[in-house]
């Protein structure tokens, strides 16, 4: 895949014919760091790398959106039952944060989930129950300021048990919208992460959990099933604790790439105006106009969203066995091109009809109808 | 009613002219299995009761759902004062679980009730009060981790003394709802199922209600005033407890039959493609289309609606005066029919127009306007 998407083109700042840069562009110095630290490219020779990074900027990487849409999602069937279309869990809620865990959790619903579960603190717990009746809130997370130090390892006890009685029924886990960064609730949830792993259940880590991953990477290092949705500040922090680099823009492609390979393989979805995405192999964007409104919340939409799609990748890809360039792609990519790209149209139908008004809770409503112009219940033909 | 939907036709797979069965067939297998266990059928010779199995396969058992919602829905007349279009009350609602109370509590007025009461924990109750103030909502229950064991006598005796001030002014009660698991919970609402059979008063039970009475059968058992709506896994291990056995397909209906025959005649209502429904003696279907969505809560719709139609069968049913096939029917079984079908409608009308993002507030909203297809306010006739 990295020869495929990454290794056939040309890249123009490079002078080929003489096989050397200019050195005195800041672009090449970057440049020239990602040939340094390219990944498991060690075996290969200077030129082979060379001859990669040439290649990605070439090449075409925008992936075909509404095709991987109706491929992944699922046909409607009445023999089926109750979780079938998928059960999503969101780990995230404090006394502070409570609108991020239920934007990501309502939209999974409205997106086609059966389920959505939402684990936060005691006191969020009414607040995000009260939002909506549609979701099963479980207030079992706590934060330091109602803990006493001696009460921390069996409450931490409580919190895990209580989380392993569902974790397997769950097809995927959003780990972060609003959590928070309380030390003694980042350290319950590096714990969920863990048992989430053993019990192979996909990750999607967003907002504080990105916070907490990228200050303990082991937690999701390796893990192929974890997927990072980085914003533009998120990814900076990602990039200079990994990379020990600045995020570069010509180059971004094959940084997201070289950012997912050195995390072990996880997957990465770097959100800009194209969102990338890379597994540390393949690499694709999405670039569908969407809205120029960049109101609060819309990452936790795409969170909930991922979560969703990856989860009928996974599960459900069956119109995607007839389509290679689709059914070899990685089911965690898959989730992340579907889930940016339906979100894009949302907000772009909301932004038709509330413009500056335009809220994250209108762009909820208008995903359902973002997936039925793509991939309808009842197709025409 | 064994006799009527039961004993007249034939079933092809046995060789009738032979009066022998392939015993290779699984099928057959169970239909064996059946024989051999037919409830109160000690008397009847082999042969009758072979007859009595071949003769379910073949009858049609679809209930004429239409009329009966038409038959059994009360005039709405100005003389009428408040109650008399029916009063339930829902036993649910917990730290864990408001939503589905409030689902089950919400349908009951949407369909026509006049009041909705729910009884529920200290914790549940604000939250279900801030979904919607058409409810009256008792914070009465009380979970274990709120309650000290030398406190748990006192406080059963107030739950109950509680709960009879109101008792007998109910139409209905519906169990189980959100109800969650706790002993001592659990514990306070079979009590609560007691006082509610000595007076008389109907029990739908669903949801973990269904965990407590598969657990404590002698608390339902003979009553044959309740009404319990099991799903796929919920009717899997009342199956196994009460018959001893795994849930069959071909031959479904008896074994419905039978397991509420077991039960004392309580009425039973499975959950499925096509909703079964028997009172131990009748077996019904209703099979009319709804929606292929899944999503959570829908079943809490179900109970809600159960208990609003049995009571008006029980009290209103002056339409059905004038059909016999309809006035000879078990009330419980009525109520089952219309909710089972009213549901299925509203549930086609929400998929039409929300598809994938269908939720159970959806379904909840056209539950007025698929009453008023089938069973118009001014008749235009």
């Amino acid at each position: 895949m990295l020869i495929r998407y990454g290794m056939n083109a040309r890249l123009p700042l490079y002078n080929s014919a003489k096989g050397c840069v200019f050195a005195s562009s800041s672009v090449l110095r970057r440049q020239q760091f990602l040939i340094r630290t390219l990944g498991g490219c060690n075996s290969q020779s200077y030129q082979q790398r060379v001859g990669g990074i040439r290649s990605m900027a070439a090449s075409g990487i925008e992936a075909d959106a509404d095709s991987i849409l109706r491929a992944i999602t699922p046909v409607l069937e009445s023999t089926k039952h109750k979780g079938q279309a998928g059960k999503i869990a969101v780990v995230g809620g404090c006394r502070e944060y409570t609108g991020a865990p239920y934007f990501a959790a309502i939209s999974a619903l409205k997106i086609g989930a059966d389920l959505s579960h939402v684990f936060c603190t005691r006191d969020a717990a009414p607040v995000i129950k009260g939002y909506s009746p549609e979701l099963i809130v479980h207030p079992i997370l706590e934060e330091s300021y109602n803990v006493r130090d001696e009460d921390k390892s069996n409450i931490k006890d409580r919190v895990l048990a209580e989380i392993d009685k569902w974790l397997e029924r769950f097809d995927c886990l959003v780990v972060g919208p609003g959590l928070g960064r309380d030390p003694f609730l980042l350290d319950c949830v590096s714990d969920i992460i863990k048992h989430a792993r053993q019990s192979n259940v996909p990750i999607v880590v967003d907002g504080d959990g990105l916070f907490l991953v990228t200050n303990h990477l082991d937690v999701v290092s390796g893990y192929p099933l974890a997927v990072l949705t980085p914003n533009v500040n998120e990814y900076k922090r990602l990039v200079s604790k990994v990379l020990n680099a600045e995020v570069i823009d010509p180059g971004a492609h094959q940084q997201v790439q070289l950012l997912a390979k050195r995390i072990g393989g996880v997957t990465i979805l770097r959100k800009g105006k194209s969102d990338l995405m890379s597994d540390g192999d393949t690499v694709k964007s999405v670039s569908i106009y969407g809205s120029p409104r960049r109101c609060g919340g819309q990452g936790d939409i795409l969170s909930g969203s991922v979560a969703v799609f990856l989860s009928w990748a996974r599960q459900h890809g069956k119109a995607a066995e007839t389509d290679p360039r689709i059914s070899q792609m990685n089911p965690t990519l898959l989730g992340c091109i579907a889930a940016s790209a339906l979100l894009r149209k949302a907000a772009g139908i909301a932004f038709e009809s509330k413009r500056r008004s335009t809220l994250t809770g209108d762009i909820i409503e208008c995903l359902g109808r973002s997936l039925e112009e793509i991939c309808p219940v009842y197709p025409s033909s």
